[in-house]
């Protein structure tokens, strides 16, 4: 009953560049590029289908309305083979059913197809007025560099954690991270209003222990907390983080929802987003596409994903194609920092910096923090080593 | 680098009975049930990493505090092997840590796990008290049979589309419907908010056309819109939905994010919530737990499902053990009227019948549609059939 090839085993190296937006003479259309196991014999009839469920969810003899059927019913643009049993297929859907709205976009790319196990969402190539409507990135790259004034120099960045720690507890590793000189200190995304560390007083008292630690050293460290919940929670929250002069967050925006996310990178443009992957899955929505390109399409001014090497599965092919659908020229859009992460350690920096270069974020957590009461001199030694790895060696 | 054995390929039968809540006494702690691909060797530290993943996302060596070792730190409580190359791992995380919100609720349950390709969440058991606090269906199953004067048979549903048609053209096919005695007649899940048939002119004139027929046929079929967009957009469409006098709507809780799906049951009490998997994908999150139990958790008053042998493929134990989930006894919560759809026709209305009993909502949409100018008929054949199937036969 289930078919057996994952279309998610294949890699996302034949990545559409996002640097060559549609024209707008075919502006009606946005193109949804999925990967499709299937039969040879089948796989028409199976684009077809897609096609129909991706837009009117019905068979085409059951549409009466010409309007309906020239401009609404998804076209089957592209058939490849990629391998025996694996296929590309590129659907036209209809700009005028997102209704521009996030979510509704999401709806229609993978809504019903997502359901489907032997189809993958791999790619979607929009017309250069969704780009301008979403707006992408406040500030991107050069914001996150320029807000710790970091040049051109790769960032770095650490994490705040285990939960379950005290506010004052989380508050002195963000001092030793901060006189480490680690660019961005973000929580944990796992910190959210628990009662053993409340959010609003985590903010002021990490925000203030950073603060005192730029004072000592004349760094620029930045607090970032992580925001949570509703829209409502998510805005009082940044309230919370504006009113401590703060202006960076980490949200997650597969749990907060597609929409909501937007919404406050648009109600919140002083504000730098960086975005965590937490229950983004990575089997059938291909992650370049989810972290890379449609978090920065809606406002992410970073992303953090899984480094290939760490914990997690990603592969080296689908790490670069993600950093590069995240920072390549796309349309107008800021591009947004890449931020490697997941089980990275001190060690790998040289290699991690060769593979990702200068627009990137390290992000390194556990490792550091396993150096306990010498927390401030790792962290120290990471930021150093960043800082200092694409300078001319004398 | 990529593991061969999809846990999502297991059916998901052996579903912990909703109706046993943990007693108070270890409320302290939920358990996350996962599926995971492993050889046998290496089980037990993959159990113990995801316990570690999902909870201090640490190494326990750089765990510092005697709390968070002892309340935090995620418990594996059991492996069992369910077959060679696929284990079932019972890990206890604390309740603590999910804030009592239903986004921190996801995080801890998925977060990162989501992004291990080998590891399924395939249920989860919370105690008592996390079930009285996110609260459940506010009707339920039999809310949604009172509303129409449906007694205990079971329902039928269907669906307004394609989606490029007009206002008036919609209303038109919901005056049908209704006049053949569709219990439910609902927006396509692909209706938002688009230009070419504008939410707040669309609810007016289907709710009309809907009132209309029921004051001819005197029936008391209900009007469904599909609400869209981010937690302000939710609100301001349930506004509308309620100045027309309207008391259901369907939403996809997948699209507009767990937080503001849950805020908008709590919100708006006298609304019944019918919840569309849109985007819930089917290989990584049970779907049994995903639409069965969390939709219900989170207020669904019923929740619409892919029944075996449509368009997608959900075998029959899935579909059951789904069925099951939303309406059997589960602590304090009302039962979740199961409502499978995709590609449903009335030829299939008794097997679906025997298959689910009368604790159920059929929904049939696009072979309805196909009948055109004969849709009342069509849609009176199946709001009869289904009527009639439980009562005595003379």
């Amino acid at each position: 009953m289930l078919t057996r090839i994952s279309p998610s085993k294949a890699e996302y190296t034949e990545f559409s560049t996002p640097s060559d937006p549609q024209p707008a003479s075919v502006a009606s259309r946005l193109i949804a590029v999925y990967r499709i196991a299937s039969d040879a014999s089948a796989i028409e009839g199976r684009a077809e289908a897609i096609a129909l469920e991706q837009s009117v969810e019905l068979p085409l003899s059951a549409v009466d309305s010409d309007v309906v059927l020239q401009d609404i019913v998804g076209e089957v643009r592209d058939v490849r083979e990629l391998r025996a049993g694996l296929f590309e297929v590129r659907i036209g859907l209809a700009v005028s059913t997102t209704g521009s709205e996030p979510g509704q976009l999401m709806n229609m790319l993978f809504g019903n197809a997502s359901i489907l196990e032997d189809v993958t969402l791999a790619d979607v190539e929009l017309p250069a007025e969704m780009l301008t409507h979403f707006g992408g990135p406040n500030h991107g790259i050069d914001g996150l560099r320029a807000r710790v004034g970091a040049g051109n120099r790769a960032l770095t960045c650490s994490a705040l954690k285990p939960q379950g720690l005290r506010n004052d507890d989380l508050a002195r590793l963000a001092g030793q991270l901060a006189r480490g000189g680690i660019d961005y200190v973000k929580d944990d995304h796992g910190l959210a209003d628990q009662a053993y560390s409340p959010f609003a007083a985590r903010v002021v008292m990490c925000a203030r222990a950073v603060s005192e630690a730029n004072r000592e050293t004349g760094g620029a460290t930045r607090y970032v907390p992580n925001i949570t919940g509703n829209l409502d929670t998510l805005r009082t929250q940044l309230r919370v983080v504006a009113d401590e002069g703060l202006d960076t967050v980490l949200v997650e925006p597969m749990i907060s929802g597609l929409p909501d996310f937007h919404a406050i990178t648009r109600a919140f443009p002083h504000i730098a987003f960086i975005a965590h992957p937490a229950m983004s899955g990575a089997a059938r929505l291909a992650p370049p596409l989810l972290l890379g390109k449609l978090f920065r399409l809606l406002g992410a001014d970073a992303t953090i994903f899984p480094n290939h090497g760490g914990r997690f599965s990603y592969s080296p092919e689908t790490c670069r194609t993600l950093a590069n659908a995240a920072r390549d020229a796309w349309g107008g859009l800021r591009p947004c920092m890449p931020a490697p992460a997941g089980g990275m350690t001190l060690q790998r920096v040289p290699e991690i910096l060769d593979f990702y270069g200068d627009r990137t974020m390290l992000l390194v957590g556990g490792s550091l923090l396993a150096a306990k009461e010498r927390l401030t001199d790792e962290a120290r030694a990471f930021a150093t080593r960043v800082a200092g790895y694409f300078e001319p060696h004398g």
